[in-house]
Formats: structure tokens, sequence, C-alpha cells
């Protein structure tokens, strides 16, 4: 199998990719193709013992920066390393693509390049979540500001299938977030989708509200780009409110004090294990004609590599076949 | 000035109601109206000394539960203790109402009884939530679960309005729940609303992302109430889910366990002293035409006392007439 990997993708440059590219080439036996600038690449790699791994380097000389403007630089740079590695993917040279770039840059290089599987109407990015009973996916976190009721039943569809090929959860519940768990509840469109998930290919268990997104009331939870989008970042950001209460506290007195620093070390692998992206990997873009994994810009080697393990297991497992199938036995009106 | 308390609202009966009322009659001197039923208000007041002070009940033989169903409750229950101590602001013989019952009870009774002001589209829900600065007002948090522009730019006059008149935030910063800081990130909905929001009086600070919810990036934040419904359910979510995690962390090793036992009154505090609702009292039912303020279920009677303060200061300050003023002031297309 072939993984072409973003080397320039992410916040610490190409270091922790060429890292994870040649752990991963030496572990699973996949040739992996980085993609990027080769004079930076080249030296990085002349520091390891590559010998009997399958490392192709493939230039791009162009990179998407993390802030630029997504669609216009994807636009603007043809030579840009995601374009060009989509690409490889796109001409059959190589089975999947991982970057831990512009997230926004990888979903506009990923529709411009590879376009839709067939009968997809949105693809839409799913990231996993960690929950109090382990993890859950939801669906759209940011692709599709709008959607319409029959997106989002397909995204609940590809959802599931990847929940269930690649993270092994078995008939993944799927949950409609909604403001309320009756099914009377919810906006125009999830009231509508509500409906259509009734008799959709899934396990359909009903509304879920908030609160059962950290208290992992579903396995997915579907929603539109808009709520989801919001929803993510307000998890991190409570995350954050209460890391800083949690200083607070340790600093409001001498016992305190002691306390935190005999708990420290404690709290911290807690939060770590629980709450650590590094066995996920990345969030697969669902829906485009091909194996897409948008990894966190912060990520370094360990969530890196498990990003390609992801993309390498969609492959293998099939799950755009798959999405293809299961989108076209739902009926013509979705 | 004459206050209605609902005294059957609330997960705890009627003894927290009453408790508040007569600290608040003492303390502010004003008339407060117990509604509910007589046979159970009137022993618990005879257990206080209450001479001097101004606390008639009025009798309602009914009360809307909290797992009800909210409008059908209020239309076959007429003599709830939330209709009738509304009808009371209605014909003029009182001046506010304040519950701690099912907050879609309360809407529905309002609506149905006191209406809405003189041109507003339709009233919302406002929930003052803690940050890492103070407190965020955030409007709608369920009222409206499909909103147009207009609606939200009212909404974010009448936030404003309470922010400033009630909660003494001087020309209170705006922002509109976006998924992207940038004016062309969002919805239909939030785009529109964007540009009607630029020409709004109103302290307009543009978008705002998920994060800056806890992180206090804006004083009001204004959002339709299927989002900010979803927000407010998945903040709590959140706060049990890091909790849990904690407590986790302090059972994990045996100086984590000495570390917690020393460090735990802090955290308490700490986190109670930055999230307490008890100061704000409730949640203001903007846009009706009566000052409404609907506390949470689980108020005991300190969160009691500060909602009918609250209610008093947004008589005194004339928020019901301010708002039908401020939205006046728009021009007629909103």
């Amino acid at each position: 199998m072939k993984i072409v990997l973003d080397a320039m993708g992410g916040d610490f440059g190409a270091e922790p990719n060429v890292e994870a590219a040649i752990r991963a080439a030496r572990d699973f036996g996949h040739e992996i193709v980085l993609v990027g600038k080769q004079e930076l690449i080249r030296p990085l790699l002349n520091q390891h013992d590559t010998a009997g791994l399958m490392l192709p380097i493939v230039h791009a000389s162009e990179v998407v920066e993390m802030d630029e403007h997504p669609s216009a630089a994807v636009r603007a740079k043809k030579d840009n390393s995601m374009s060009v590695g989509m690409r490889l993917v796109k001409e059959g040279q190589a089975d999947a693509f991982v970057t831990m770039g512009n997230t926004g840059a990888g979903m506009a290089a990923a529709l411009f390049t590879l376009g839709r599987i067939k009968g997809v109407l949105r693809p839409a990015l799913s990231s996993a979540l960690p929950t109090a009973k382990g993890w859950t996916f939801i669906i759209d976190i940011g692709a599709n500001a709008d959607c319409k009721p029959e997106y989002l039943v397909q995204f609940a569809i590809m959802a599931s299938i990847y929940a269930e090929r690649v993270m092994k959860v078995r008939n993944p519940r799927v949950g409609l977030l909604s403001n309320g768990e009756e099914e009377s509840k919810g906006s125009e469109l999830v009231q509508a989708t509500h409906q259509l998930l009734k008799t959709a290919p899934v396990n359909f268990i009903g509304n879920v509200e908030g609160r059962d997104i950290p208290g992992g009331g579903a396995d997915v939870i579907v929603t539109d780009g808009f709520t989801g989008n919001v929803s993510i970042k307000l998890m991190e950001g409570m995350k954050e409110f209460i890391e800083g209460m949690l200083k607070e506290a340790f600093y409001s007195s001498l016992p305190a004090k002691l306390g935190g620093a005999l708990s420290r070390s404690a709290i911290r692998n807690t939060l770590k294990a629980r709450t650590s992206y590094e066995e996920i990997g990345g969030a697969p873009l669902l829906g485009v004609d091909g194996v897409v994994i948008i990894g966190h810009g912060r990520s370094k080697a360990p969530a890196i590599y498990s990003a390609i393990r992801r993309a390498a297991e969609s492959v293998e497992f099939g799950v755009v076949d798959a999405i293809e199938r299961g989108l076209a036995a739902l009926p013509p009106s979705a």
C-alpha cells in the first residue's frame, strides 16, 4: 500500500512528519510518499537509518500556510504539497492522503482534486472526541455550514461506516444533535432529518443533546457543520477555562499548593490518557473520492503515525467503496 | 414595587421560595406576592417572623411540573401558578414575575398571558454564563430553534439593554456566534445577520467562535435558540466530564489521593466562586410585555433572592420600555 503524507503539514514543520513516516514505513511495511520541499525533507531523512524502507520524496515547491485563506491559497498555489499529494491518489499512483495542514485547504484541495464519491451530496469532516465512556464521532465539524436533511442522513451513514470499519465500533449508535431529546424538538432541519433517519440504514437512537457529546450518549453524533464547529471549539474553550480555574485553585492556599504538587502528574496523566488525540490520529474527510485524513496542526510524530495507520485501515477496509454502496442503497429522494 | 414569585417553582418546592421571598421583602422593602397552593405556603410563612413585611399569598390550585410538556401543560392547567402570577402582571396588579419552574412552561405562559412588546418579532431567553473574565450573556438559549436575521438583531439589542441596565456592563460588546471569526464565515443566517448588526444600535465586535463563550470574548453572544441550547448543555456536560476525570485522577495514586484531600476544598471554592449562578439569579425572558425572570430548577434560596433582585432592577431601570424604544429605532425592514 502507498500512503502519501504531506511533509509540510502542521505547526512543527517537516520533522515530526518525517519521523512518523519512517516509523509507519517500518511498522506497517507500507510505502510512505513524502510530498513537499525536497530540500527540507531529504536532510531529515538522511539523519535516520531508512535502509529497506520505502520512503520516496515527491517534490512540491509550495506550501499552504496555516493562516491562509483555504480555497484561495489552494487555487493560487498550484504546486502546493496538498494538491500535489492528492493528485497522486487521483491518478491511482497512491492509495490515501494524510495531512496535518490547514483543514480548510485540505478540504478545498480534496474537492478540487479528488471530487466526490458518486452519490455523495456533500463531503463532511468527522472528528473523534473524547467522552466519559471513550470516544464519539461528530460529523460535520465545519465543511458545510448550511445543510439539508438529506446531507445529514448521508453524514450519518458515512460516519457509521468509518466508526465501524476503522474504529471497530460495533453497530455504532447514531444520535442527532438537537435542543431536546423528544422527537418534536429541534430546528426544522433537525425535525426533518429525524424522520429520514428513522428509516436510514444506520442504528439511529434518536435525538441527543449538547451534554451527550462529552457524556458519550452516542457513538456517532450527526449535526450541521455550523453547530459541529461551534461545539468542538466550545469544548476546547471549556477545557482551557476549567484548567485555568484549577491552576487558580492550586495557588489559592498553602495546602492547595501542596495538594497540587502531589496530584499534578496524576491529573496530567489522566487528562492525557482520556483526551489524547494521539491514538485517533486525525479526522477523516468522508465523501471525497479517496481516503483523506486531516490531523490537528499541533500533532507530533505519534499522532501523525496514528493518522497514517487510520488512512491505511480506511484503504484496507474499503471505506470509500462502502460509502458508495451505502449511499446507493438509499431511496432516490435522498 | 410588587414582584410575583412562583412559590411552586423549582426542584425543592415551596420552602426555598418562601425563604427567599422573606429575605427579599425585608432587604428591598418590596411587596413579594407568593403565588401557589396556599395550604403549602401559609405554614411555611408562619414558621418565620414576617411582621411588617408585605408577603401576600395568591392561591393557584395547579402546578406545572418540571417534566410536563410546556405549552400543553400551560393550556390544560388554567389555574397553574405561572399563569396566575403572570395575569397579575398583565392586569397591572404587579410589576414583575419570577419562577424557578419549567422553563418552557414559563415561556409559553408568558407568551399566552403577557404577549410581546410592540415591535418584538420573537421573545428570547438569555442566560449569563461564567467565563474566564467574568460573565457573558448568551441569547437565545432555546426559545426559538429557527431564526431569521432580523430576530437575531433584536436579540442583540434586547440583551445589550439588559446587560447594560441590570448587570451594569458598560457598552456591552456584542459578538455573533459563528464557525469562524472572518466576516465571510457562517451559515447563511449568520452571514446575513452580520451585515445587519454592522449598522444596528449595539456595540458589535464581529463574529466570535465557540471557544469565546467560556473565553469571555464578548459580553453578549448572539445566536439562534438551537445553537444556544446545544452550547449551554455542552458546557454543563464538559464540566461534568472534566470533574469526573479529576475524581479519577485523585484516586489514581496515593500521592494524588493525598493531594486531592489537601486541595479539594480550594477547588470546590474556586469553581463555586467562578461559576456560581447564585449572584445571577436567573435568565431574563426578553421581549415579552412584562418583566419575567426564569431561574434554574436547582436554585436554592440565595439564587431565588438574586432572581427577585434582578426582576426588581429590570423594573427600576425600565428594561421593557427601553426594549420597545430600542426596537422602534430600527429601520422598518427589521
